[in-house]
């Protein structure tokens, strides 16, 4: 019995190498070019993705896994075919510990859907990338997003987890206990590994209690410059920001073009607050503050839960938003991230909209800048060679220019296809203990192939 | 020329193969019997360290770091021979980046010394396991101590690493930015791989604002079930308690034997709580409504600074203060440590107590138990075997007992030598992928050899 055969028997419909199938996992929301799966597999327990893997080792086939298919940097297609893993049945939220504030769920659970569920526990997961990504996807590419500057990234909110390795061995990391010196922390290594170590099965995720009052507001700047001046003093004056977001004025004309939402065009900032009632009016007091020095104006509280949803939503909408600025056919939006220390901040964002304006890419400018991060969205006609050419040399020197000043090439979307190339430039000879713990873990690289590490010349 | 030699010729007198120099890194703290290194060697540079790891390696010599001798496991006794590597002259400050609210450091420096190097900048670095340790060290054995309820772990504060690899490659981890997501996490593999994985050569760890506020008090409770009750009443209603430790009754009678400070012999919790003056307020209005509920008496603020060093001083005292407790001569102290998530904090804890009583053990407990995390203390005769068993057996259930609630055999000592009998328990087959690591990183295992994972049988 091939591999194949074997995982037909195993899953039944739940296994499939038809086209409508295989093509339904190739796509992504980025601007990587389809790739074909030979098949799809949608196990619903993790002893079902163990065998799944243990029938693939014995063949040397592929195995990808795949969340919500959301990810930026390409990291669920399946580049050398094999099995492409589809969490999107083991979506179970298995256990609510309130007491401890955590929660186990299986790795197809988004977050949305662990948010709708916890809703009566007086908790919440506050990590929020924008997309309902699943949180196994979340994990695997150590995403964060708008809260991360209060509440940190997944590398700080998964406590544990169950994953299923190269040979489809089943393991466990980490425990439900809030912190351990007991061995390696293969829980963080897992982490960030973009299913190239390990396919995780089950997360136990730290919770949050909701705060007791919240206060979100939008103000704006004459310059970008001004607006991340002031996110660099209100980071260093200790203010636990929950939210922190620029918006720069053409992402705002975005807004405006795509939902007619008539906010003035200069660059913003999103902000929320979080805590006790008298802690939330101290913080946005000090903000104030600091905002006015700075130039702030047109000062808006969001002051209902639906105001703040809405506000929510409008900057999460940031990807159909850029969309409208350049809404012709068949055109792209090439999205890039980069992280750099928060001093060195209005510096990166200075090169990016200098750089842009150079090379007459239309770029928005968004970022978790609390966190020293921030995107950089582009359209572009992916048929246009000198467009593409644009795009991918802007994003390079952006890259460039993170590492210039301490930082990295991506806060959030990860490595997957686009960023292998600047792996060695900002690791060094870091990068041969990565591929020293890829071979010791997936000695036949059947995991997530063409992924992360870029190829051994 | 031998590896020895070149050392000698390469560090001078900062090279020794004395017998009285081995003697000075060959004891510890704990109750583990001294083990003498074949040379000791002081590197001032990462550069150093490479070229000791490169002759060591050649002769497949091991290597074990030293810092400040402060572990309580025994990380750093060079159980196999070879070269003590004493980062003792590796204590310099190397950048404050206050704008960033990071520090550059070298291994050797400890703790009190970088805060107090950071006086005059506004920040801190609040990690406070009790010794004044290396920072290499506290990295390496993944520590915490008092405050990591509030500002976590080693894990949550080293946000970089340049790190000497087996072979003598020099590399680093990480970046200064406050994330990323490019590539795997080796920082993470590096903090608590105590040593065995690679030498610590540089850290950028994190700082934090000083808070404007700061409140501590103590109160006493009738039964340490009341005061675990307060404590996960208290963790669960959110507020951010700066520090929150238990002090069991008998551990009191050993502060009023060592320091004659006269508390009322019942357990207590020792507070500290840090904000903006109104949030402070509020924390303490807060805890004080649960505390009071859970039946705690004898509220008393420390007030002032001095105050409050009394206090801390007092609480880090527990180690000599257990040892009042039975001052006869010859007498050690076993301290153990584990962690379970916070609901069963009261269930380990009370069996922690039943058992001590049931074996005749003096046992004092204390703890950090905002994060479930807590150590008995308990005195005993090296020489009379019937002692060791007792203790060792008891320290056997302890841990046995916290993999039962969930949690993990060490909070924050680490595994050292003697925790390895209970990995494959709490890790089962993960620790097959542990030993993957090791035999990646680390194929001839000369660093640190003989810690943490235990023998291949």
């Amino acid at each position: 019995m091939t591999a194949f055969e074997a995982l037909d028997h195993l899953l039944g419909q739940r296994f499939s190498t038809s086209l409508a199938a295989r093509r339904q996992n190739a796509g992504n929301e980025a601007h990587y070019p389809e790739a074909l799966p030979d098949a799809v597999a949608c196990p619903e327990t993790a002893e079902e993705v163990a065998e799944i893997m243990r029938h693939c080792a014995a063949e040397g086939i592929p195995v990808t896994a795949f969340g919500t298919g959301t990810s930026l940097e390409g990291q669920h297609l399946a580049m050398k075919g094999g099995v492409s893993l589809d969490f999107s049945r083991m979506n179970k939220v298995l256990q609510i510990n309130a007491e401890d504030m955590n929660v186990v769920v299986q790795p197809g659970v988004t977050r949305k859907q662990l948010n709708e569920e916890l809703r009566a526990s007086g908790l919440f997961f506050p990590l929020d990338p924008g997309a309902d990504a699943s949180l196994g996807g979340m994990a695997a590419t150590r995403a964060s997003g708008t809260t991360a500057v209060r509440y940190g990234t997944m590398r700080e909110n998964v406590l544990a987890l169950q994953a299923v390795m190269s040979d489809g061995s089943l393991i466990r990391t980490g425990t439900a206990a809030r912190k351990s010196s007991a061995g390696y922390d293969l829980t963080h290594l897992l982490v960030g590994s973009e299913g190239t170590l390990g396919l995780i099965t089950e997360l136990t995720l730290k919770l949050h209690g909701l705060p007791e009052a919240v206060a979100a507001a939008t103000c704006h700047f004459d310059s970008v410059a001004a607006a991340v001046d002031c996110v660099i003093l209100t980071i260093q004056s200790g203010i636990p920001m929950a939210r922190i977001e620029l918006v720069d004025e053409m992402m705002v004309r975005g807004f405006n073009l795509h939902s007619g939402i008539g906010l003035p065009e200069k660059p913003h900032l999103f902000l929320e607050f979080h805590g006790g009632p008298g802690a939330v009016r101290e913080q946005v007091a000090m903000f104030r503050e600091i905002a006015e020095d700075a130039g702030a104006g047109g000062w808006k509280d969001a002051e209902t839960t639906e105001e703040r949803s809405a506000l929510w939503s409008l900057r999460h909408g940031a990807l159909p938003a850029i969309g409208a600025l350049d809404p012709r056919p068949g055109r792209k939006t090439y999205s890039t991230d980069v992280c750099v220390p928060i001093s060195r901040l209005a510096e990166a964002v200075s090169v990016a909209q200098a750089e842009a304006r150079a090379r007459g890419i239309l770029a928005t400018i968004v970022g978790h800048v609390g966190d020293g991060n921030f995107h950089c969205g582009m359209r572009f006609d992916p048929a246009a060679p000198a467009e593409v050419e644009a795009v991918l040399a802007f994003s390079g020197v952006l890259a460039e220019t993170a590492l210039r000043l301490g930082g990295t090439v991506s806060g959030e979307h990860g490595i997957g296809l686009g960023k292998q190339k600047y792996m060695a430039a900002e690791h060094g000879a870091a990068l041969d203990w990565m591929r020293r713990v890829k071979t010791a873990f997936d000695p036949q690289a059947i995991l997530n192939p063409g992924k992360l590490l870029p190829a051994n010349d």
